[in-house]
């Protein structure tokens, strides 16, 4: 079936199911757009993986975190002994967890001595990217290497029977290094650039003038590959891939808060038919979020003001989409013959 | 402990986890919300269940619906054999489901044929309310015995166990008489009499109309008892009764879309103290919810544009609440040794 004859079949399918029509609102949304990403009607979820890349951002050497470098690779150990924010959302709400190392300034013991609770990918190119106000962020052949790697990982997403992955992140730094990506692609700087909660407008006024020189230093051509090289970092690359890589898959994608939407704008550059098949799963506190979902077309399904990132607004996002679909399968329908199906499509709320 | 002494251990708890302090968003206020419901820091939830409450409104004579009563009958048929929206939604998010008839124009088989999946509570008053526009709705009698029927209802929720309770309503006709009882207790009319998504300005005109004229010719005395017994109806009398029953038992309660939450007005007329322990799970599309919504000091958990009833967005909502309790149990705490607490303590997104 073409697009058209699957949304008019899925749309037909819900407006059967026994409501009003149209009352189930955006859970209506989501389960035609998951119908389209399927090619079939309605659709079905049965399995889903979190991606969390982790990944270190010579930009902090800026002094544009309050915090020191160390943290990311502590926490990609708390995220691989169970312990992190992610772990408990995900385990909630069935999203099995990938954690991946695209880049932690970091030595993980060997598999035996680490025991992870969840899948760890090993996938790093460097130790992070280099620092972006002083020289290039990336080399050619780590950016290939990068987004490559995140092809691979999206392969893998088929490999496992996935109907739907979420992309979180983790590294100290990635929120610079995002808004620099946007800045670069041409994107206001003072709506992108965000104060965060940790820093006062001293700090970010440093932060500010430091990202914006940083870009003007590295002058990048305005395409994806070229920003992502010069002011980029292997872990938004490879989500870039990632995301580039499931195109016609059949697979949605949840994406997280700022840095992981900064990573779908690269791919969005790329190719804008991705967001044929991007939810984003939350709107988060960080100011430059909204500016980048509005640039990218999407609308956040949910907005709890959580800027943990990690995934965690993403896998509470798709879990809602999950819910939309057990609704169009579950449901009784008109022609059940339990309700009178004329009575009720007149019902409006 | 008192309430500040629950509060401060509930904040220095969720400050201990292994992420940056406030990064869980309103998940944290959840979560403190639900300490000073438990009277315990952290909180749990083990068990949870929604009412529907079901009843007939006599106002649907005046034609302010386009559609006919035998439809709520249907509706609680379908629910009672696990075809609705609330019976998927409910099952997937780990609500039991208790259908309460507190009202509906229609005869219930008896058990044994019915068969129902769910907890089925006979609590029949009367047929439904009387036509607000032309009598009193309820007597004093059958008022009196909804409200205690709803406080009965509070008592079984504390015998099933259940840490939180959500609330949902079935029933043509009831958004009328939910604005009747906002326009009664002083809220302005055109705000809270919505169109709907199904009638067009004329019909919208009529329904305004007959809501107006409806509360100007019983001129309840503006306290709740009377609003209900003069414009009100026994479904939305027994959601009233249910929530006030509430206090003091430490059970949290979720209140649905326009219809409970004018039925949650009332109660708040009755005890303001009730929105401490009340959660709106979801605002809907219905244009008075954002009013009333705002009059009780309540921001909805989700905003998905539904208005399906049933109890649909506040089981949406208050499973997200779960999941904030679950972050505050099941993360690791920086006093676990993996993380370095001084490093992430500072950490600000």
């Amino acid at each position: 079936m073409d697009k058209k004859n699957i949304l008019d079949a899925m749309q037909a399918h819900l407006d059967n199911l026994t409501k009003p029509r149209g009352s189930l609102g955006k859970l209506e949304e989501y389960c035609l757009k998951m119908a389209a990403i399927q090619g079939k009607a309605p659709p079905k979820i049965e399995k889903k993986g979190v991606y969390v890349f982790g990944g270190d951002h010579g930009i902090a050497d800026e002094g544009v975190s309050l915090y020191p470098k160390e943290v990311s690779f502590q926490m990609a150990i708390n995220m691989l002994s169970g312990g992190a924010g992610i772990n408990v959302l995900a385990g909630s709400t069935g999203w099995e967890l990938i954690v991946v190392d695209s880049g932690i300034d970091g030595d993980f013991p060997p598999d035996g001595e680490l025991n992870p609770k969840n899948r760890f990918i090993r996938a790093k190119i460097s130790r992070g990217s280099r620092n972006f106000y002083k020289e290039m962020a990336m080399t050619e052949d780590e950016t290939e290497a990068a987004i490559g790697k995140g092809r691979e990982l999206a392969e893998d997403a088929v490999k496992q029977g996935y109907n739907m992955v979420a992309v979180g992140d983790l590294g100290i730094g990635n929120t610079s290094t995002a808004a620099a990506l946007l800045v670069a692609a041409g994107l206001d700087a003072d709506a992108v650039i965000d104060r965060g909660t940790g820093i006062d407008d001293k700090q970010l006024a440093h932060k500010k003038r430091v990202i914006k020189e940083g870009v003007v230093n590295r002058r990048p051509v305005k395409n994806a590959y070229s920003i992502l090289q010069e002011v980029g970092a292997p872990d938004l690359a490879m989500m870039t891939g990632f995301m580039l890589g499931l195109e016609g898959r059949g697979i949605a994608c949840v994406i997280d808060g700022f840095p992981v939407s900064s990573a779908a704008y690269m791919a969005y550059m790329v190719n804008p038919k991705i967001t044929d098949y991007l939810f984003a799963g939350h709107l988060s506190k960080v100011g430059g979020h909204k500016i980048v979902l509005s640039a990218l077309g999407l609308s956040p399904i949910v907005s709890l003001d959580m800027h943990l990132g990690e995934g965690t607004g993403a896998v509470i996002g798709g879990f809602i989409v999950q819910l939309a679909l057990a609704c169009a399968l579950n449901m009784a329908g008109f022609d059940s013959g339990d309700v009178s199906g004329k009575d009720i499509e007149e019902q409006k709320y």
